[in-house]
C-alpha cells in the first residue's frame, strides 16, 4: 500500500486529528493510537451504537492499533518515547504547547527519532493572538466566515450541518504528512506541518474572497440561487424538484434545446448571463413551466443526454441506495467477530493498483497494548508492571 | 520544498484539477499547466479583476508554468508526449475515458514514462452508472446528501455558497498523489489516482453518515442548532451574536461559572446533555437573558479566559481583517510586475522547515511555451513551426 512501512504515533482525539490519521491508516500506515487508560477517546462514547459499539468511532479508526497508556504516569511517557523512537510520524490535535509541555517539543521529537515529521492540528494556529484559545468546529465556522455566506438571502448566517472544519483541517494534515514523507525520502530530514480548522475553512472561501479581495464588496447569502449565474438552482418537475446547472453559454443552450425552448436562444431578454441574472425570475418561470410537465426521473434522463449537469437532491438514504455511490462503495460493512456487522464510511480517495482497504479492524480500547509493547522490549512482567501502576 | 524536483503535467481546468495543482505547486513541485491554444483555461475569464487580471485565477493558479498546446493537433499531442515521458505525475479533471481516447491510457502513460502517477478527477468516479453524466459542484452538494443536511428545520434543502465539492475532490487527489509518490519512492512503481466530487462530499458526512448506518434514521436539517448538543449555538450579546459550543459536561460548566450562572449546575431541568436537549428554549433563554447584558468582546474575553469555544461570527472583511487570520497570511499579496499587486489566499498547510511560498508568478497564457519547448529539446526554428501550424 502507499504508505507501508511508515508508522505513526497518534496522541489525537475526537475527530479532525483522528479523520487525518485515518486517511494514513486507510493508505496503508502502521497507526498507533493513543488512549489515556481507562477512558479512551471520548468518541468511543459518541454517535449512535451498532451491537454496542460507536460507528461514528469506527468509521474513523477502522485500520488503527490501540495503545493505551497514562502520559501522566513517568513509566507511561517512557514507553512512549520509546515508541516515538521506531515512528516516522506523531500527530497531535492538542492545543498548541503542550506538546512542549509533555517534553515532546520539536528538538526532542528530533533527538528521539532523526527525520521524524511532527504534526499539529489546532483551532486557529501554532502562533498567533488566538492560539491558545479554546476551538471547536462550530467557532471555527463562525470565525472562517463561512457561515457569512452559507445560508438564505434575508435569513441570518448559517453553519453546516457536518463538522466541515475538522475534516478539512484533517485532510489538509494527511497531505501535509505525506508530503513532509517525499521530502524525507529524497532529503532524509524531518519536518513540523501545521493545519488549522479557521485557515482549513478560510482556503474554501474561494471565489468569494478573491472578489472580495479585487472589489473591496462583500458577498451575500443567496441560498441556492448561484451569485453570478442564471439560470442555475433547484426547478420543479412534476414529482420534485431537479437541480440543473449550466455552466456557460454553450450548456445553456443545450439546456434550452433539451427543453424543446431552442425559440428562447435569440430572446432578447435572455441573450447573455448577464441578462439573465438581471431578469432570473423571468428565465426559471419559462424553464419551470417546462419541466412541471413531466417527472424528475424523465428530465435526469433528457438532461445528462443533453451533456446538461442535473441531478436529484438526494436525503442521505437515498445516497447510499443511489446505484453510483453504492458502485464506488462509499459504504462498506466491515464484519467484526465481536460486535458483527459494522458499517462506515468508504474510501474516497481511489488507488487502482493498491487500493486503500480495510487491513486492520477498529480496536477495542488498548487492543494492541500488550503487543506494542512486547515489540518494544518490554518483558510481559516489565508490562505486568506498567499495568498495575495504571502506567499502561 | 518538499515536492522539489518532481514534475507535474496539469491538463485540468477550471476549479477541482487547479486546486489539486495548486498544493503540489505550493509545495514545490514544478506544474506545468497545459492550456489551449488562443483561448486557455476558461478560468482566467472568471471572477473579478484587479488591473485586469483575474483573482480567482491566480490564486489557484500561482507557481505554475503555462504551455499553449492545441491537442487536437498531432504535432500539439506529440509535444504533450515528449512533455509526459520527463513528469512525475499527469492530472486530468476531463470526463471518464476522454484520456483514453486522446490515446493517454494508463498502459501508454506508464510506456511514456514508466512509474508514473496518473491522477483523475471526475463528477461521480471513473466507472459506475454515473461515469459519464456532466458533474458541477451544484449537482455533486444534490447528490452527495449534503444540501439535504445544510440549512434550517422546515426549510428546503440548501447548497453551500463556497464550490465545496470541487475543493474537497481537489484536495484529496492531491493528498493521493502526494502518497502515490511515497510508495514510488519505495517500489519504483507507478499508480492511478482517482477522487471525485461526489465521493468527496459524501465522505464528509460524518456523524450524520454513521448515525444513518447505525439507526436508519434520517438526519434533519438543524439551522445553527447541533443535532445532538445543548446549549451550543449563537448567543444574544449586547451588541449582536456570539457563537458559543460547550463540547461536554465539564466545559458547559465552566460556561455557567463565566456566566456567573453556576446555580444552574444543579437544577434539575438541565442536569445533563439530554436534559438540556429536550429544553433547549428554556436553557438558552437563560443564557441569553445573561449574555444580552454585555457585549460580544466582554463575553469572548470572560468565555475564552474560562476555556468555553466561543467566536464572532465574522463576514469575509472581518475574516480578512482579524489578527490572526493575518498573522497566519491567509491573505497573501503576489507583487506582479505588469499587473501590480494580485491578493490571493494564502497556505492552509504550514511547514516549519520548508514553508509553501511564492515561486512563480500566476502565467499569462503560454508565457513558458517557448522554454519548455526548447527543453524538449525543440529547436527555435521548430518552435516557430508548432507556432505558425497553431499547434503551439
Amino acid at each position: 500500500m502507499q504508505l507501508e512501512g511508515i508508522r505513526v504515533v497518534d496522541l489525537s482525539r475526537i475527530l479532525s486529528g483522528p479523520f487525518c490519521s485515518m486517511f494514513l491508516a486507510d493508505m496503508g500506515a502502521e497507526v498507533v493510537k493513543i488512549e489515556d487508560v481507562g477512558e479512551g477517546d471520548p468518541i468511543r462514547r459518541q454517535g449512535e451504537l451498532r451491537n454496542g459499539f460507536s460507528l461514528y468511532f469506527a468509521s474513523y479508526n477502522r485500520n488503527k492499533r490501540s495503545l493505551t497508556l497514562n502520559l501522566r504516569h513517568p513509566d507511561g511517557m517512557a514507553a512512549l518515547r520509546k515508541l516515538i523512537a521506531t515512528a516516522d510520524v506523531v500527530l497531535n490535535n492538542f492545543r498548541p504547547g503542550v506538546m512542549d509541555r509533555m517534553g515532546l517539543a520539536r528538538a526532542e521529537l528530533e533527538r528521539l527519532r532523526p527525520g521524524i515529521v511532527s504534526c499539529h492540528i489546532s483551532g486557529f494556529g501554532l502562533d498567533g493572538p488566538y492560539r491558545d484559545r479554546p476551538a471547536f468546529d462550530f467557532i471555527a465556522q463562525a470565525m472562517s466566515g463561512f457561515m457569512s455566506v452559507n445560508g438564505a438571502e434575508g435569513e441570518p448566517p448559517m453553519r453546516a450541518a457536518p463538522p466541515v472544519t475538522d475534516l478539512v483541517a484533517g485532510a489538509y494534515a494527511a497531505m501535509g504528512v505525506c508530503a513532509a514523507l517525499v521530502r524525507r525520502a529524497r532529503t532524509g530530514l524531518g519536518e513540523e506541518v501545521a493545519a488549522s480548522l479557521t485557515d482549513g475553512m478560510v482556503s474554501m472561501l474561494s471565489f468569494l474572497a478573491t472578489n472580495y479581495f479585487a472589489t473591496g464588496e462583500l458577498p451575500v447569502r443567496t441560498g441556492n440561487d448561484h451569485a453570478l449565474v442564471a439560470p442555475y438552482g433547484l426547478f420543479e418537475a412534476s414529482d420534485g424538484e431537479v437541480a440543473i446547472a449550466p455552466s456557460n453559454d454553450q450548456v445553456y443552450y443545450k439546456l434550452l434545446d433539451a427543453l424543446e425552448l431552442s425559440e428562447l436562444r435569440a430572446h432578447p431578454d435572455f441573450l447573455t448571463n448577464r441578462d439573465r441574472f438581471a431578469r432570473r425570475a423571468a428565465i426559471n418561470a419559462r424553464i419551470n413551466a417546462r419541466t412541471r410537465e413531466r417527472p424528475i426521473a424523465h428530465w435526469l434522463e433528457v438532461l445528462n443526454a443533453a451533456g446538461v449537469p442535473c441531478g436529484r437532491v438526494l436525503d442521505v438514504r437515498q445516497v447510499f441506495e443511489d446505484p453510483q455511490v453504492r458502485h464506488q462503495q462509499m459504504r462498506i460493512t466491515i464484519d467484526h467477530p465481536r460486535y458483527g456487522p459494522l458499517d462506515v464510511l468508504g474510501f474516497p480517495i481511489k488507488f487502482s493498483d493498491d487500493p486503500c482497504r480495510v487491513h486492520r479492524l477498529p480496536p477495542d480500547l488498548g487492543a494492541d497494548t500488550d503487543a506494542l509493547l512486547a515489540e518494544l522490549g518490554y518483558t510481559p512482567e516489565a508490562i505486568a508492571g506498567l499495568r498495575s501502576a495504571r502506567a499502561a
